[in-house]
């Protein structure tokens, strides 16, 4: 199979290595004009600078300049930018992918239509393949918890390939599957891709606890694992709400995933700096020098907008069955004490 | 309320504490002829010596021998030992608890009936009850993630208290709920006592990973994520072929309840020190010099027990519906290399 990863960074990265273990991949890795220093390194040292993983001389390595050869009789494209630059990635390089058998999709979060509309990512890069009036493949969606380091290490992993397209699915599968790297499937791509960004920001407000009991000075174990249950009944009533199944929420994609995001990661590191004292804006600037964005910040106003769009449909009441969510971003927008709101959500 | 806590270990203690921040209570705790050293902290230093709080002078201290003033007029008796003396206990202090309005149960474990069918704590304090012709309280077991110490500390915690019988139910949530420790209800007793076994046996499999991944040298935070996820469907169709209801493994007692487990504790200890190669037998001595008892390790063996009874009433099919269940039981009785079972299981 051709396999052409758009997007050098630490998630494409890792598939392109996953890939490059199962035999019988031509497997293409193609940096944007952001991933220059990446590739850099990758024709250099070989190593990924975020993985800290050596890159198999088998993964073909491409600039930004060289996105037609990259996409030469592609047949599954990884779109593996952030979500905010998958819109412009598939518009711009959409006419180069219509032959492709598949369009897989990395990124989590969500977006604004043109008429208004929230859209998850599958539904972003369906509007733009339309717009532009391509012929497009299936689009196949990934969950479930991979972290992307431990991917490129093979460390074994078990993740969800979301599609309304059975073939394009077992496609994806059968390209990428190795003993190391299981892949489930399901065909609700909306439910999927929902949990992968209410995860992020429900791993803040888990993470408010680990600074709240540094200051406590005793773990709060027992309120996390009230959050964390409160929180997946909370992502199952928002996923049935958006047309989604509740068996997704309790699989890969929504357990696994907020379980994984708990464990560590930026998420929950800003939730936590904010429940040991410091403001969200303080927390944000904190991370960024350090280099990391927080996914989940930036996605909880869409998240909301995305609340208020189903709940103006009749299928959601705010208030009364997203209370956590409210409590995060009562702490992120309205300056709410995290140690108040813990104590009222368990 | 009058409230007798039988037991001055860890958790008994940090109920009494609990119970009485609650106003109108009059609460007692009495300790078993093994709780001579920890009855004798508490009326010299008033620290407990497991919980290292200070448990209020408002908590009345008994010990052994003074069981009947400790029980005089009891409203709710709190049967809080180990799950091996439970029955012993009822047999013994049964008499003393018949006109009580509840009987909690504390403990988590199975046991085998006089009849040789496996029972959870509150079937088995029923059964002792009844052998002894003694009329007796409804049974309210308590579920989901609460941490001793933490309870002790007045962390927020949230706890399911489970019986057949409403009243008795409601009885004890007020006896003991506050604004840091809240307690819902749920009608599924057998449910809920069967994840509070379960969760312990599955936080040893999860341990694995901590230890297989200290070996090489990586987090495998993927993999604990992934058998979090598929120990869950597996609770689910051991609860429901049990007779339990599967939300209560999406609710406190199940999903909590493990997450709570898996954050620190004596099985995912365990789970940690086989993963790191040594053999169970080794590990086992390793936490029991160090004074810790492995839960998980003693109920695998009856679980197993009550997977095969119910298989031969048609419930179940052990090797379909258990495979991670079976597969820690591998690597504890049979010798497994844990790597290769998480392998396999994820």
């Amino acid at each position: 199979m051709i396999i052409t990863v758009l997007g050098a960074g630490a998630m494409g990265s890792a598939l392109a290595i996953q890939a490059s273990h199962v035999s019988g991949n031509d497997v293409r890795l193609w940096g944007t004009e952001f991933d220059h220093h990446v590739i850099e390194e990758l024709t250099g040292t070989g190593v990924h600078p975020y993985l800290k993983v050596a890159v198999p001389k088998s993964v073909r390595v491409y600039p930004d300049q060289e996105i037609g050869v990259a996409t030469e009789s592609v047949e599954i494209a990884v779109i593996a930018v952030s979500s905010e630059a998958v819109r412009q990635v598939t518009s711009n390089l959409g006419h180069l992918l219509t032959k492709s058998k598949a369009v897989m999709s990395v990124a989590k979060g969500l977006t604004t239509s043109r008429s208004g509309r929230i859209l998850t990512m599958h539904q972003a890069i369906e509007e733009e393949f339309m717009e532009a009036h391509l012929p497009h493949a299936p689009v196949v969606s990934i969950g479930g918890p991979s972290i992307a380091r431990e991917v490129a290490l093979a460390v074994p992993t078990s993740v969800v390939y979301a599609s309304s397209a059975p073939r394009a699915m077992d496609r994806c599968a059968a390209a990428f599957e190795s003993s190391n790297y299981r892949v489930s499937r399901t065909s609700d791509i909306v439910g999927v891709e929902i949990c992968a960004v209410l995860k992020n920001v429900y791993a803040i407000g888990i993470g408010f606890c680990d600074g709240i009991s540094e200051n406590r000075g005793s773990t709060m174990n027992n309120t996390k694992a009230a959050l964390f249950t409160s929180t997946l009944s909370e992502m199952k009533r928002f996923v049935k709400a958006a047309g989604g199944a509740e068996n997704t929420v309790y699989g890969l994609a929504g357990i696994g995933d907020l379980n994984v995001t708990c464990l560590g990661g930026r998420n929950s590191q800003f939730g936590r700096l904010i429940g040991s004292g410091l403001s969200p804006k303080d927390a944000l600037s904190e991370m960024k020098a350090k280099g990391l964005t927080v996914e989940g910040y930036s996605s909880t106003e869409k998240l909301f907008d995305l609340a208020t769009q189903l709940e103006r449909e009749g299928n959601l009441e705010v208030n009364a069955d997203l209370p956590v969510l409210l409590g995060i971003c009562e702490v992120l927008y309205k300056g709410r004490n995290p140690r108040e709101i813990v104590g009222e959500l368990i």
